[in-house]
């Protein structure tokens, strides 16, 4: 990749100085938030009876997709059809720690079984141990599986784990590496969404790419903070009392 | 599966009465028990580095295997070419929530790259759905994958989120599938390994299987605590620690 050792440099300058916060569209009103909101559960001990919960309220309350584990991708994807929800899912979820090529085989299997949107982990362990081509390949090698199949891709960087200018490399890698969103964090790690990350993340990526906070967000006042702090997408568990509570002012 | 009317039936009798603690061969003396250990390193955040380090830890006090991420098998099966330690990749780890030909294709894709031992999460969803036939169905999978390539499957039950009568009905459901062992927990989980849990194992699949008690074992005392309660490996990060130990007395 020739273009790495400008990006370690860019990641450098930013660590010094940030591009500034980009002009973003203003925030959906009301209940419309729920169009900005992946409905999320992916609890190891979801049951499939959860599942059919979760997508009935996300028909309901129109969000923009339910995020779950690969194993409950075709049922959520069957369940939601002739519905404007997508399906989402994660892949190499939480860890990160999958090959390429075995990233790229289960994004293509959840595509096959009807996600639009796939959820992937970054290399955590390549990156915080400097192996960079290998993030950048990584990330490249799902954008393929996802672009060539009308897919979205996101990228979790996991910024729980991660150094101010790791954090700013994982955006830049994920850009220049295909990412349709930068993701902050899985859940599972000790910390979730910070509007600070999220500001970072947006200011790092720019106008053009998707932020999505997920990770602890449980209030209509956290989302709008992480929106107002640069979030297009939101993840939540908690998607149905966002939406109440913002339907009601 | 015409047996697992049966199963459900014994899981509940031996709800209320367990069968008798099988009698085990003796532990291992001194410094040998690091042939019972997985020496184990499953962060997201580890590094080529750490793996290099965890494999020369293996290759000098002799564990029975280093249990690894899937990206980390083929460095670990390098590094431990002409060695006694075998290299084990856990799989659908930690939430288990992947489908049977998921699970199978990222097990054999694991064999490929030189894992002669596979950790595999169970589909929990389902089974506290009460989905059985697909929890037997996905283990069934992943022993036939390994069966067919010389390696041994160790099935996950993630005790932490389990009734008693679930348990019980994980283990008969593992051994009836092809497990060669049980595993109490992936340590990703509010709770690891404990001595009842082992003992409760080692009763219902009896002495022909392998148990594994795995999270949150740190300290010899706690290692023989376990192989004293029915379990005949141990996966842990902190063998080398438990290897000096037990080199002293």
């Amino acid at each position: 990749m020739t273009t790495l050792s400008f990006l370690l440099e860019q990641a450098r300058e930013y660590e010094h100085q940030l591009p500034p916060m980009p002009e973003m569209p203003p925030p959906p009103a009301g209940a419309a938030i729920a169009s900005w909101i992946d409905h999320t559960l992916l609890k190891a001990t979801a049951t499939a009876a959860q599942i059919r919960q979760l997508c009935q309220e996300a028909r309901q309350y129109q969000f923009a997709t339910v995020c779950v584990n690969p194993a409950y991708v075709s049922l959520a994807t069957e369940l939601l059809q002739n519905s404007p929800v997508g399906v989402c899912s994660v892949i190499s979820f939480p860890l990160g720690a999958h090959s390429p090529e075995q990233k790229a085989a289960e994004a293509r299997a959840a595509i096959v079984d009807g996600a639009r949107e796939i959820d992937m982990v970054l290399n955590i362990g390549a990156l915080k141990g400097g192996d960079y081509p290998l993030v950048y390949e990584d990330i490249q090698a799902v954008a393929e599986a996802c672009h060539r199949n009308n897919a979205h891709l996101k990228v979790i960087i996991e910024n729980a784990y991660l150094e101010r200018y790791e954090k700013i490399l994982a955006c830049l890698l994920s850009r220049e590496a295909g990412a349709d969103y930068v993701k902050t964090s899985t859940g599972f790690a000790p910390s979730g969404a910070t509007t600070e990350d999220v500001a970072l993340m947006r200011r790092v990526v720019g106008p053009a790419l998707g932020v999505k906070a997920a990770g602890g967000i449980r209030t209509l006042e956290s989302a709008r903070a992480m929106i107002a702090a640069g979030a297009s997408r939101i993840g939540a568990s908690a998607g149905v009392k966002i939406v109440e509570e913002a339907s009601k002012n």
